[in-house]
């Protein structure tokens, strides 16, 4: 199964692929973890240009992380998918969606077209948004560090509520996790609602 | 007006952009001439990923140049034309549906929607394909020096019939020139054709 976690940066996506990826092996299943924009060479110098590039055209950056997702896709995703492994990603096509798609207006169904030709249409069988008050999430991330994040406040509000209208718009693929409970315990719920498709 | 050149390596694009500017700056218009990928700084570092990176998916390739043509049209020809000056572009849109969509096979219908999403469907009034035989222009163009070209003459033969296939589907906008005559009587050619529209 192919499994993307989403939320707006400090949600805890990191620590979720972790203890996901932790129970499934321990049940005996292959899984590759991985991450976006990056996960490969090229993606990662990609994640370079826009997370310490200059100011940039909204549809250059969510074009450059469309060459980083198409990359990590061919290189990555689809030949674990193809070997019978579980694909864990840190961020998927729901982060243009919600960055680009609304909180920078291109339009969700542009931006979705746009990564659907470049993906060649794999979308995750399930997605968790990591929900979290945006106070929580930036103090849990501490001092600001890349482009994205010295937007500042109104910029991160507009992807914080983006993200639930994404939840509530793909409501069969994309699943709302309450972020605020220990770390175990929203894993547990991840756990359960993987259960019919794992 | 809006016009693009495009053509193999060695085809003679930078020479046709600079006579035809000569002339029409001569004429009193205000001419902009730029080029792809690059043309601004975000598409220079664009630029360097592409030609000196290492391998990549051909969706990846597709983003790249689209992502450095998004933040082109933004930054410099959208104000450009908006101002009133004529631009003229060393590569723009056909190059993509020449080299990704015919020669790497991902299909000109869908590299075109891919690229009018990101310009805002910006096509130039007149594209001239500088027309010459593959050997000629290996020839003009000296010794092999980036990946592009690396790739040796099979996928060179691609793209050079790529675009004449471009030329003939996009017969109104897309004019051939002959450029194995001197490059003078190219340029009076390409001046007599845009007489209508300049």
């Amino acid at each position: 199964m192919f499994v993307s976690f989403e939320g707006v940066d400090g949600s805890g996506k990191t620590t979720q692929v972790k203890l996901l990826a932790e129970h499934l092996r321990a049940e005996g299943r292959e899984v590759v973890e991985t991450r976006e924009p990056g996960g490969t060479k090229v993606g990662e110098e990609i994640r370079e240009l826009l997370l310490h590039g200059g100011v940039m055209a909204p549809w250059t950056e969510a074009a450059l992380f469309e060459a980083a997702r198409a990359q990590l896709v061919q290189e990555v995703i689809a030949p674990a998918l193809a070997g019978g492994a579980d694909v864990l990603c840190d961020r998927y096509i729901d982060s243009s969606l919600a960055y680009q798609g609304i909180a920078r207006g291109l339009g969700v169904d542009r931006v979705l077209d746009f990564n659907l030709i470049a993906t060649g249409g794999l979308l995750p069988d399930r997605t968790f948004l990591l929900d979290v008050p945006l106070e929580e999430a930036t103090r849990r991330r501490g001092p600001e560090s890349d482009r994205l994040e010295r937007e500042g406040d109104v910029f991160a509000q507009r992807v914080h509520e983006a993200y639930r209208e994404l939840a509530d718009v793909f409501a069969l693929r994309v699943t709302r996790a309450d972020a605020t409970l220990p770390p175990e315990e929203t894993a547990r719920f991840i756990r359960e609602e993987l259960r019919d498709i794992s």
